[in-house]
């Protein structure tokens, strides 16, 4: 897919990409199968992908390596070309960007024959082509053959320093390679021109009050940094064409969505200039958004939750990179790379099963903790709190779980500004344990949907158990969990028990797969009695709540695990458990009957 | 990449793929890419993939089903003249297969236009047309138009029944769309004629006395398997071009690798009937394999650990397929999908970092336990044991870690097959507690690295404290340490405590990432006792001791968590404890000073 990307370049305000492609002929142990088509077909494929071939092909040095000054050349003429005429008269016709096939042998220049059998341009080049030299003689001698082949007395003097003729051949200050600012992209950063969030926040005076889609309210805050940044250019939003549907679309206010195929009247957004990527591969998002933050830019990519795993292993590459890099001085820090993951797997309410994964979260998870972060904002606020932070910093592979369904705002901004600071703290206002010593029981949750049901189960406590003490704890920080000796983000175990306590039952109702948060807090004193809900790779097409109730997430049941579990409350609260447990039933008949939730739930507010 | 797998499908022996690329013009909010493009640069790049195309274009339903019939006649017409002049005229020229572009609008025949914005053939016909049918009156009469618009009077009876002019176009039997076997794979499944074991099994009369490379005995069971299927053809071994590298190339003398592309002399293996396939695309070999096993065939998937992550949503996809569709009494059961996962994180001498990665494991444990086992084989015959397994089960996806390096023979066959059917149990011959009445200390492995060290440990501690109650336990089979209400291979409570103690010290060396082994096992009761070493993300071009030293999970390292948590041993085996320090520090000078390992390392046997 990445073949079609010169559908979205910009001749006008974009850089070129040359492709070469190198056909040495094999790849490992096999023939490349490009190499193996005949060169009037790989030319219907490369015109076929907008481009136009150039070939460069032969076995002698000297006259390849003019060959190929030639075809560069020409190449980049093309390319000014198509950028002048784009840029000073106007041009808008699709251009077709020259590439370069290059063909020479795979071992060139090594040696012909080894043991009897062919080495150079064979697929036996891909390995050590002289792997005895230590024992054998003859390989000895060949290797000797073939180094003296590049007549190093020409290259070096007597010292082994390179001759002034090579020197020569090296361009100064930034055009040397290894000083490119643009393989140095921190170099060309500038701090993007977040605005303050106070434009953008939704007024909270008592929280539940109101209900926004946290998703919509960042779109806002989104448009805001494309209008700071239209004369910079320097950031971008990628998707698989989920901007609209991830509800982000305010962003169209201030740029479009690059395209510079047909456009029919129809259409809406596209724009030769638009700063929107859009193109239904994940891969190629990844790639692009890679590209855009290593030569010094900013972005944010979109995603269905459970279709980023697509990206698992080229973010993996991008972390190990950040981790490997991070310790090298001269290499200055990069834009993070962050994911905005919507769409999940509570609310897949139309797509069902195929569509639900949260198991991202896990993956990065295993990777550098200093370069990985994970939020699970609960409301609108805290979106625009985590999103501010996120956009602002750097060397990170950022993490953002966010729904783009309606949900109560909890926080004011201030507080929300405070709860991302700490990334998990009490939410003294759901809680009952004013006036007591300590909490009988924890109610802790990450991510919107769970949020929504402790603070229901909570309200249930409440009104059935009242002398209970109930704390409710919100984590968006998700490695706030882990101890601090293993992610900068960690609680030390003062602070972690002081927040859940070391003995009380910990009822935690989690976004994700519910064994995460074990494996995150399986070192800390209370860990005996924590007890998690969350997906357990139960998924389908069904209600908003029959979703959570399949999964054992629901409030009712949340009550019933707190009943069960705090010591005394099984005989004495008996009556509330049955109800609860009547009340799943009810709601099993109920969805059944009128293919919508129980009113009960579907109307359910904090303050109601 | 998947378009060239015309390069692999052999005319003489294969089905044919009729692609059939259907633009609507749109894919969510945006246009298709291949729509935008020019017909004739469209027709360039599917000339390019090697296909021929043919066109269908229009909006009048009547004329376009004539049209698609038309094409599709000529389509198969063709496809039959490949595929008689490839296997009766013995015709080797690589065929170019039609493919059928299909051009109609976007949301065809629904209502062309709603609340004055144009819907059919534009991005909006992607979502509901009329949303509000059951508010606004003019959405409700368009939907009775649209709905009028298919004639339901012609095709049903006054009961709703289909009329007999309709019904007389569906087919009889196998021939109708929900019956057909080639959907229901399982329906012509035959077993894999696997041969018995003992003709390619290591003899072991004491453990550790002789090395193995196990990928490489597992190629000659493999090399059988394709000689047992050679008429059958319905076994295959796919990867991205790592069968020899793997070390599998035992198969080459049965069977070579699919080719139709050209060929030239010094190629080896290639073979335009092979059923070895070799892509270096492992979406493509995930895509192949997954249609080969839905249609009733068998196949296994070679594939280096670390970029078997490139195919984490697909097999997502198959994993809930499988899930959803065991349910389903009339689908019938289908082979299983097999992963060989080698060239693992611990011996990646020349490659590094970029190829460290233990997390698929990881990555399909989050998924269906009726549906994901994991095995660790830690030598040659007990990997012949479970690929005999893996190979005859049904409806599973088996993930099976094994390494390509020489690795010390510990089991016999039977003793093997004993192991791998208990999937972990304990090896006295490895431990020191005969004669007491428990052990002091178990010391526990999964994975064949993690395997050595931990017998390494064990003779030194044999040596060194010769009065500690040892107990070796090696775990072949990852799930049986779930608790077995959350999998079927879940050991009991009783069983666990058995193997483990409730309360002993574990000193546990894993494969993988150590924390995995405590979200498996975090309910049990010895799981506060329980230290686990793994790859922690640690990951560098080294020694192979280094490697297992830098991740703390070297047999000195182990010696040292053995002492630190055996209850009275920490000062009286100080001296133990500084000696294996110091042994450490003398390894971490030697590597710098020779590049090898240290020699007691380098030579060290079980026996010796």
């Amino acid at each position: 897919a990445s073949w079609h990307s010169n559908k979205f370049l910009d001749p006008v305000h974009d850089g070129a990409v040359l492709p070469i492609l190198h056909l040495n002929g094999y790849k490992i142990a096999n023939p490349a199968v490009l190499a193996r088509i005949p060169e009037s077909e790989l030319d219907d494929l490369l015109r076929g992908y907008g481009h136009e071939p150039l070939h460069v092909t032969g076995d002698d040095p000297l006259t390849v390596h003019r060959a190929m000054a030639h075809a560069l050349d020409t190449a980049l003429d093309r390319i000014a070309l198509i950028q002048r005429t784009a840029r000073e008269e106007g041009v808008t016709e699709r251009a077709r960007w020259p590439v370069i096939v290059l063909r020479t042998p795979k071992g060139w220049t090594g040696p012909a024959e080894v043991d009897g059998v062919p080495v150079e341009g064979t697929w036996r080049a891909h390995q050590v082509p002289l792997s005895a030299v230590r024992t054998n003689p003859e390989h000895l001698r060949q290797l000797e053959t073939w180094l003296r082949s590049y007549r190093p007395e020409e290259l070096f003097d007597e010292h082994g320093r390179p001759r002034g003729q090579v020197l020569a051949c090296v361009p100064d200050g930034d055009l040397r390679l290894g000083a490119t600012p643009h393989a140095n992209g921190g170099l060309l950063l500038h701090d993007l021109p977040v605005p303050p969030l106070e434009r953008f926040a939704i007024e909270v005076d008592k929280p539940g009050e109101t209900m926004h889609e946290p998703t919509r309210v960042l779109g806002e805050l989104l448009e805001a940094v494309m209008e700071n940044t239209s004369d910079r250019r320097d950031f971008r939003l990628v998707g698989p064409d989920e901007t609209a549907s991830n509800r982000l679309q305010a962003v169209y206010a201030a740029t479009g969505k690059a395209w510079q195929a047909e456009t029919l009247d129809v259409d809406e957004h596209l724009d030769r200039h638009g700063r929107v990527m859009e193109i239904l591969s994940e891969h190629t998002c990844q790639g692009w958004l890679e590209g855009y933050l290593l030569t010094g830019r900013h972005g944010m990519f979109s995603c269905y939750e459970a279709f980023v795993h697509i990206v698992d292993s080229m973010v993996n590459q991008h972390i190990k990179w950040l981790r490997t890099t991070r310790k090298l001085p001269w290499r200055r820090p990069i834009a993070s790379l962050n994911y905005l993951l919507t769409s999940h797997v509570w609310r897949q309410d139309n797509n069902g099963f195929s569509h639900q994964d949260p198991g991202f979260i896990d993956h990065v998870l295993n990777k550098a903790p200093e370069v990985v972060r994970v939020y699970l904002p609960p409301d609108a606020n805290t979106l625009l709190s985590v999103a501010d932070h996120v956009l602002r910093s750097r060397d990170y592979v950022n993490v953002v779980v966010a729904g783009k369904q309606p949900c109560f705002d909890w926080l004011s901004l201030d507080a929300a500004r405070a709860h991302c600071a700490r990334g998990a703290g009490i939410w003294e206002w759901a809680g009952t344990e004013e006036g007591t010593a300590e909490p009988d029981v924890v109610l802790a949750c990450a991510g919107d949907v769970p949020t929504q049901e402790i603070l229901a189960a909570a309200k249930l406590i409440r009104h059935h158990l009242p002398q209970l003490a109930v704390r409710v704890v919100n984590i968006v920080d998700l490695a706030r969990l882990l101890p601090h000796e293993e992610h900068p983000h960690g609680m030390s175990d003062p602070d972690y028990d002081a927040l859940f306590t070391p003995d009380k039952p910990v009822i935690f109702a989690y976004h994700g797969y519910p064994w995460l948060i074990h494996r995150l807090a399986y070192r800390r004193a209370g860990h005996a009695n924590l007890h998690v809900r969350g997906y357990k790779e139960i998924g389908t097409t069904t209600t908003p709540f029959d979703m959570v109730v399949r999964n054992d997430l629901d409030r009712y049941r949340l009550v019933m695990d707190v009943i069960d579990r705090v010591p005394g409350l099984a005989v004495r609260a008996a009556p509330v458990r049955q109800l609860m447990e009547d009340t799943r039933l009810r709601h099993h008949s109920w969805i059944r009957e009128h293919g919508t939730d129980l009113p009960e739930v579907a109307d359910w507010t904090w303050n109601g």
